[in-house]
């Protein structure tokens, strides 16, 4: 074990943290060094989550950066909008490596993480450093990179479903039209109406139209393959289970495609990359097919009589939304097996 | 209780059916008076539905037109495709007013009936005959019809939604799309891998892309609406609950607009109608604001960004969807108030 | 309407009172006069229950006694723990029927309410003056009662599942053991980790094993029955479910019987009772059997291989276990039928 | 990946056999060589489960004793009852070693197999050699065993939560009383109104009252453990979530003893074995808490009032119901750890 990765994690507490530790703990070159929370320090980690009995018996630390780096050498950020972009850079100085989960460093200009998330914007020299770890696409920088901007759950699913399609100039940008649906671990731990069982369970509903968060970061990496800016209509909703989400997408055909062609091209794009899964044509994936995985699963439908291709594209928001894909980035930026610790099927049914 | 309008159902064993059979129950104007099943003549309904017990002692009658005309004033059909189609005639001839609920009627063309049911259409005076109840639009046709034919459960919520802004020519049609997601009681009653609790519990997934029956019903009133044929992208999702269904819908406005006059132009559209609520400009319903309820909720969101309006309308699929209109065309075509049994507040939670 | 009496509902922002609203819709009798919040006073119902919806246009009003007294003829207390006891006396003052959905009156000993509530009690006479409204088992009191302590959901089923056996001396009462099962609208509306819906859903919880307050409650009316003192072992469960109480209850039978003669039993005791359905022998009743109705379905299983009888009972916890039982009290108050405004059918499914 | 042993599972496209597929994915020293279906051989097994494309590129095999023997060196039958009673016996003449997840060799007696079963037993020489793999009870036996009968699902939740106070004697055997409540993935992947999502979503059912075949598996090792014959009340649940088993039971104590007593009893008692989970006095087990996961969890609540003791025993029924046991018994039977490629963390939430 002495050779191991150590690894720290700031918001243990909170879904995202608790999902990591869950994946590390099967991770062969890392291991789960410091368990921090500010707001439960000194408590067994056990004690708020007893599904960790007896297999983590870690006290929780509480947030201090000199302290983190005696510990670690890694540090994933687990925290709510607006804490990275005051800690990462005290991290960073130290020469940690960091892979922040949340939003604060997503966007590259403060204007408009401030318009988004209501919040001050970090140092935007920091900004510029991040590099956003959306595995297939951006793997070659994280490669080289000692911090790391995990990329949002909805843009995760988005963004590998329509990405490979826009490169090859296959869609219209400007006619993507996204909807989403999030099952409710996405909205966090928090206690709220709005996470309260009787409220959700045997209904669904839509939420933030046109306000989510997540909209400017799917714009940012949509422009970044159409080749110039490209706006979207992004409809994010809940749904009544514990994990998943959905990225129904739909665009105008540039030219006239066959479901096998887009199989094709997407095959080969993601060629070698263990994560994604095209489906054949006629068959979409359900989210149930990816729960508990670092899986993205996706399956198209072109219609010639409306000149239309939707896409299905799903993922667990909490693995490859948050915390799988920041360890397949781990994995990539300390030069190992990309599906290191994560080569595990989905649990089904 | 003898002044009552006799009502009789035939397949009374689905969902469809035995949801008339819970609404009618407290009809101050009709009374069931014959229930059907070809499958289990003979049995006690309770037997099949214990809810039913001690409520409803009836033995299930078999399908007999001419015994059905000497027991009923009205029937409604809650069939399976393509046995409405020979059914509906022989009530009609008999004087019987029809409430068809199943899809056999819903499209005038026999070409195209059978192209997406996959199943010989009725006989074409008969499919030219049915006046399509959608009661806030067609309710004029419908008071003095004979035989109705009752809409789908995705084309209510999608056409209540759209057609006001079609209509009012603020939407371009040929920009529709149609993203729906229905509860699983939708799938009716029998069993299948499609229907299994563990199949479908904790996962979300989409089917029938651009293959649902559906499909050209809704086009065939948006073409109404817009006055010149119109084709959508409708993609029919599956949600781990039991009622509810949401579409939500996007189109590009032909001018810019704002949330206001959308409220303010449906308000309008359906002022005096009782079974359509518009929601307050941010505000937008969940499907349990209306579970067992007869109501469609709608709300809207406008982004003046991509100069595209998003619809939200929900309903009950087994009320709105499909029972409860029945019985609000029955209120209409007997002359009855448009609300009769049917004024009761959503269950919830 | 001018004739109705009116009711005014304290606590109408909680489940209790938001179904009470419900039910009372429809009641031929009544009507809400006065829908009462402490913590929303001056806000419009249907801000926080957007199923009501140009249904309930009242806003809320603040809990004034005195003005109570001036707006109805009836008050309902849904109100939390601790309240009523205050409450309810100055309203009985003025005149005013009362029924109280809290705990607050169960009890009769003031020392057994603080020890189990963990708060004071309320004033000794009222303690006494109060009627237990189990309407099926203590109808006959309650006809000549101005004050009504509404049963608690637990107890609603467990003991008109228990009792007749117990009075008819066929079960011993020492060996009563009742596991019993809750879907979480019992917990309340307020939001908290113990209502989170990624907690709760997939998960089945055990909770206040031999601590629950409903325990002296069931005691005391079993007790009554056995006409000695009998204590019992009480264990809820908290169920993924939104609705629903099943108490399924064990014990010893004083002498061999078989299922049928606890059929006939229960159905010669229930005779003439509108809410109580004995299911026949070797079914057992569902939840979703009495969903949003004030049903209470009971079946058995008698083993003779182990001298033991088991019982299954349930209910809607929101309906026959708290708002319909408590206007099936109403209208045995009034004198009006015992079903008055509650002849309606399950929803299933 | 030469020297791994090699694993045969003959009902690769039950829930059973896919967990098998998915636990076994990660174990170090065994893994799947050949997936087997009567029903579906020669198809890809992904294509009945898409959550394993592109990991699993097996064609199902079809039922030939003969051809298992040269794939494989131990074979898992996760089969309906009265396969394995035929098959076990050609397997295990070839010199394989087998574990059996069906029912099949739990009961030592033909005749009480074919009371509780409704089908003829399996050879009586085979009956008695298998040895019932409740691993943490009967492990030194499986150590040196051929032929395992993995126990069921109740079984295994019941057991571990009861035997260590029997042996104890702590408690009388003659009052053990079993409420057990299941997810719906206990009940098999086949389609039937039993397994729908609508009739089961939103309920809970009580089933097979003292007719579970179950029983006579428990009261046999209750038997065992208590050195007389015991006989018991077992009601089994359907609790509206696809994973997971709790058994609450009920028994007398034979003298007092208080909470802490039996937590310290049954952590001595389960000391070194890593699946069985002992949770702290006035804390008990939720089923999410070991979702996905081989541990047992287990709490106990004193009654001073009563002189009970509740025990809530919980399990995953697929894992330590199920697959996780045998692959457990394969790592005794193989002199392996105990806990190789089990040792993961529960997926939580």
């Amino acid at each position: 074990m002495e050779s191991k990765v150590r690894v720290a994690i700031v918001g243990s507490t909170g879904y995202g943290g608790v999902e990591l530790i869950r994946l590390l703990q099967a991770h062969p070159y890392a291991e789960v060094s410091s368990v921090i929370s500010s707001s439960s320090a000194g408590e067994p980690i056990a004690s708020g989550y007893p599904h960790l009995s007896e297999i983590r018996r870690d006290l929780l630390d509480d947030v201090d950066p000199a302290a983190i780096g005696a510990k670690a050498d890694v540090v994933f950020l687990a925290t709510p909008a607006g804490v990275a972009s005051k800690l990462a850079p005290q991290l960073l100085e130290q020469g940690l490596k960091v892979i922040d989960l949340s939003g604060d460093f997503r966007l590259p200009q403060s204007g408009l993480y401030e318009q988004w998330y209501g919040k001050p914007a970090g140092d935007p020299a920091y900004l510029e450093q991040a590099v956003y770890g959306l595995s297939e696409i951006y793997g070659d920088q994280v490669k080289d990179a000692a911090f790391i901007s995990n990329p949002g759950c909805y843009p995760t699913a988005t963004l590998l479903g329509l990405l490979p399609a826009i490169k090859a100039g296959w869609i219209d940008p400007d006619t993507i039209i996204i909807d989403a649906k999030s099952g409710v671990s996405g909205a966090g731990r928090g206690a709220s109406l709005g996470t309260h069982y009787s409220e959700l369970n045997e209904s669904l509903k839509a939420y933030k139209l046109n306000k989510h968060q997540h909209t400017p970061e799917i714009e940012r990496f949509v422009s970044d393959a159409a080749g110039r800016e490209v706006i979207t209509t992004f409809t994010p909703h809940l749904v009544p289970m514990s994990r998943g989400i959905m990225s129904t997408m739909y665009a105008k055909l540039t030219k006239e495609r066959s479901d096998e062609e887009f199989v094709e091209l997407y095959r080969e794009f993601y060629r070698g990359r263990p994560f994604v899964r095209i489906r054949p044509v006629g068959v979409w994936p359900a989210t149930k097919e990816v729960s508990g995985s670092n899986y993205c699963d996706i399956g198209f439908a072109v219609d010639k009589r409306t000149g239309r291709v939707t896409f299905v594209s799903v993922i667990d928001n909490l693995v490859k939304g948050a915390a799988g894909q920041a360890i397949q980035n781990l994995n990539l930026m300390m030069g190992w097996e990309e599906s290191a610790g994560l080569q595990f099927i989905p649990m089904y049914p």
